[in-house]
C-alpha cells in the first residue's frame, strides 16, 4: 500500500510555517504499521493542485491532504477537488448544523463566509471535524481513496485520530504493530543509548527510536506481528531489555509529560506543592497546571520577576539578595522555603537564573539557573546549565525543576 | 519560472525528522524574488527516487535535490541519479583532493567508504562544498536544472548561499517579491474578511494570506515586481486597502506575537504590569517574561490557584468567592485591583475560569473565563469564551486577557 500526503499552504513553501503537520502523521502511520511514500508541498494555486492530485492518484493507494479549507479566498482545496473529481460544491446540512451550533457556543455571529464552509462536493463524504468548523472530507475515485483535512493541527491531529488513522488501520489486514513508550529524564540520548547496551538485540524484538525533547528522552517501541498476540510478546521481551539498566531516570512508561507524571505521584502521595519562579516567569506554573486535576495538589504559585518582588511578596531578605545576587544558590533556596511556608505545601520549587538572551556575565552566564527545594525536613538549592535561547532555557530550567522534584519526592 | 525541492531521507518520512531544510530554502528562495511550487519528500528509495525526478523534470525548471549523498548504504541519491542520467559514476579528482584534505586537516583516518564519496556522474558539474565531504552537484537534462546538495542542514545551507541562490537569481532578470505582516487580534478570520471587503482589488497589487494562531490572525502580503521599486510601490498600495477599515484590530505591522506588542507598548509609556492568574495557570505571565526586557515592565505574577491563595496571597475578601464563586466577574475584578494594588504596578490583570476538561457546570461551563483589568482610574470585568481543550483554552485566554490590556493601555 503506497501513501502520499499533500500539504497545502504558500506558507509551507516560503519558510513561514514549518510542515510539522506531514512529521506527525508521518509518524502516527508509522506507529500504526504503515509508512508514507510520499509527502508532496504545494501552494495554493488551484491548478497545480489538481496536477499534483492527478500524480497521487497515479502512484498511491492512500492519500491524505491537508489545508486550504477554510473560510477565506486563499483557501483553494474544495474547488480543486471540486475539479478533480468533477464534482459539484452543494451545501452540506449537518455540516451547517455544526458550523451554526460551534458559533452559537462561542457565542459569536456567523457571517456569510462561515455558511460556505458548509459546501462540500457532491461526490465527497464529510468526516466529522470535532474540533474545528472546516468540514473534513473523503472521496474514492478508481479505486484510490482520498482523505482531506484542515491544515490546523489541532483539528487535523482530531480528525486523524478519530477517523482517518482507524480507516487507514483497517486497510491494513491484521498486520499489527504496538507501540511502548518509555519516558526517561535527567540523561542525555547518547549516555542513554550506551546504557542500554547492545541494541542491535532489543531490534531483533522492535523498533527502537529515541526521541529526546525538552521533557527528556522518550524511547519508543515498535513491535511488528502478524497478529496482536505475536506483536505483544516481541514488545515485551523488547522493554525487558531496554528497562535493564536505565531504571532510575524513567518517570513514566507510556506518552506523557514529565508534569503529568509529577501531579500523578503527589497526588498518590497526598501532597501539595507550590512554586516560586523568576527565570522561569510562570512557565514552570503553567506546565504543572496543563494536566487536569491539577488543581487537587498545586496550591499556588508566585512569578518574582523583580527583587522587589522577591522581598515583598516571598519576603526573601534583602541583603542576601545584596549579599549574593539574586541568580544565586542562597535565593533559590529561600524562595523554596518562603513559598512553601506562605502557601502551606508539602514541597516547595523554586527556578532563579539567566534565560537570555541579555543579563549574563563571565561569572554567571545565559543559561545558568539555580534550582530550589524545599520539604519538611530543609531546602537546598541546585545548580544547573543550558546553553540554548530564552525560550529553551525556560523549558528546560522548567523541567529540571520537576526532575529535582521527582527525584527528592520519593525520598520523603 | 517552477521550482521543486525534493527532499529525501526515510527519517523525514516517519515523523522522526522534521523537513526544516525545505523550510529554509523556500524562505531563501522567496526572499530573493522567487516561490518554491513543490516540495516532495521521498524515502532513500532507489526506483521511487527516479519517478520522483522524472515527474519534477516534467513540471519544474528548476530542481533542488537534498539529502542521501552520505557515505552509508542507504544513501541512494547518486545512483539514482545515474540513472535518471543514463551517466556512470566516475571519481572526480578534485573532490577526491578536497576530502582527503578535510580528514586530514581533522586529524581523523580515511577509510574507504569516504574515498567513494569522491566518486560523481560524469554528466554532472561538481559544486563546491565549503564545510563537507559530500560533493553537491549541478546537471541540465533537456533544459531543466538540477542542484544536488547533501541534507545535512550546515552543509546544504553553505552550498545554497556560495552556489545555488547566486544561479537562481541569475535566471530571474532582476524580478523580487517584497512581504509584510499585519498582525491582528480580537478579530475571527472570517469577520475580518468581510471587514477588509473587497480582496479582489487587494490582489490586483498582492497575493494575501490569513494565517489565524491562539495570537489573533495575521494578513500576509505578498508583492511581485519587476524590480524593486515596483514591489515596493505594490505592497504600499496593498497594504493601505487592506488596513483601511481594520485598524482597532491591528497590534503590529511585523510577524511578531501579541506579547512582544505589549512589552514594546509598556516599555515605550515607561508601564508596568503585575497579573493574577487562576485558570490560565501561569502562561500569562509566561508569555510575557518570554520577550527579552520584559523585566523591564513585569514586576511580578501571582498563580492563585486555590480559593486560599486567592484569599491568603491577594486579600481576595472570602466571602465574595463564596457569594459569587471564585469564576465570577466579581473576583477577576477584584484579582486584578489588588495584584495592581499589592505589587505597585501601573496596570494589573487577572484571569479566572474552568479550562476543562471537568469543573463545568450548566452556568459556568468548561471554555468560560472572567478577565480582570485594573488601572489607575479603577477595575472591571470582561467575559470571554472558548471552546477547545485545557490547553488551547489557556491559550485562549491569555491572549484576550492581553488583548484586553492593548486596548485599554492605549487610553489611560
Amino acid at each position: 500500500m503506497n501513501i502520499e500526503i499533500i500539504s497545502i499552504g504558500d506558507e509551507l513553501l516560503i519558510g513561514q510555517t514549518i510542515n510539522t503537520n506531514a512529521s506527525w502523521m508521518g509518524e502516527k502511520l508509522f506507529e500504526i504499521g504503515t509508512t508514507v511514500n510520499w509527502v508532496t508541498t504545494v501552494g495554493d494555486d488551484h491548478d497545480l493542485l489538481i496536477k499534483t492530485l492527478e500524480i497521487a492518484e497515479q502512484r498511491a493507494d492512500v492519500i491524505l491532504l491537508t489545508g486550504g479549507l477554510g473560510p477565506t479566498h486563499d483557501d483553494v482545496t474544495k474547488k480543486a477537488v471540486c475539479s478533480f473529481l468533477k464534482s459539484e460544491l452543494v451545501v452540506d446540512q449537518v455540516v451547517l448544523e455544526h458550523v451554526k451550533k460551534m458559533f452559537r457556543e462561542r457565542g459569536i455571529k456567523m457571517v456569510k463566509v462561515n455558511e460556505e464552509q458548509a459546501m462540500v462536493p457532491d461526490k465527497a463524504k464529510v468526516i466529522n471535524n470535532p474540533v474545528g468548523t472546516a468540514p473534513a472530507m473523503f472521496f474514492e475515485k478508481d479505486g484510490k481513496k482520498f482523505f482531506v483535512m484542515p491544515g490546523v493541527p489541532f483539528e487535523m491531529k482530531g480528525i486523524m485520530q478519530e477517523s482517518v488513522l482507524p480507516a487507514v488501520k483497517e486497510l491494513l489486514n491484521g498486520k499489527v504493530a504496538k507501540k511502548k513508550f518509555i519516558a526517561t529524564i535527567g540523561i542525555g540520548e547518547s549516555t542513554l543509548f550506551e546504557k542500554i547496551g547492545n541494541i542491535e538485540e532489543v531490534e531483533k524484538y522492535a523498533r527502537v527510536a529515541f526521541l529526546p525533547g525538552f521533557s527528556g528522552v522518550k524511547i519508543r517501541l515498535i513491535a511488528d506481528g502478524k497478529n496482536s498476540t505475536e506483536a505483544d510478546e516481541k514488545l515485551k521481551q523488547a522493554d525487558t531489555l531496554i528497562q535493564r539498566n536505565i531504571k532510575e531516570f524513567i518517570y513514566a512508561e507510556k506518552d506523557i509529560p514529565l508534569e503529568e507524571a509529577i501531579v500523578h505521584l503527589l497526588t498518590e502521595k497526598n501532597n501539595t506543592l507550590a512554586v516560586a519562579e523568576s527565570c522561569t516567569g510562570g512557565l514552570l506554573a503553567s506546565k504543572i497546571t496543563n494536566v487536569s486535576g491539577s488543581s487537587q495538589v498545586f496550591l499556588e504559585g508566585v512569578v518574582v520577576y523583580s527583587n522587589q518582588a522577591k522581598v515583598n511578596r516571598l519576603g526573601v531578605p534583602e541583603n542576601l539578595i545584596n549579599e549574593h545576587g539574586a541568580v544565586s544558590p542562597q535565593v533559590a533556596e529561600k524562595l523554596a522555603e518562603q513559598v512553601r511556608k506562605l502557601s502551606g505545601a508539602d514541597f516547595g520549587l523554586a527556578t532563579t537564573g539567566i534565560a537570555g538572551p541579555t543579563g549574563g556575565t563571565p561569572e554567571k552566564p545565559v543559561g545558568l539557573v539555580y534550582l530550589g527545594y524545599a520539604d519538611k525536613n530543609g531546602a537546598f538549592a541546585k545548580k544547573y546549565m543550558s546553553k540554548l535561547n530564552r525560550l529553551e532555557n525556560k523549558e528546560r530550567f522548567s523541567y529540571a525543576a520537576l526532575d529535582l522534584l521527582r527525584v527528592n519526592l520519593k525520598k520523603v
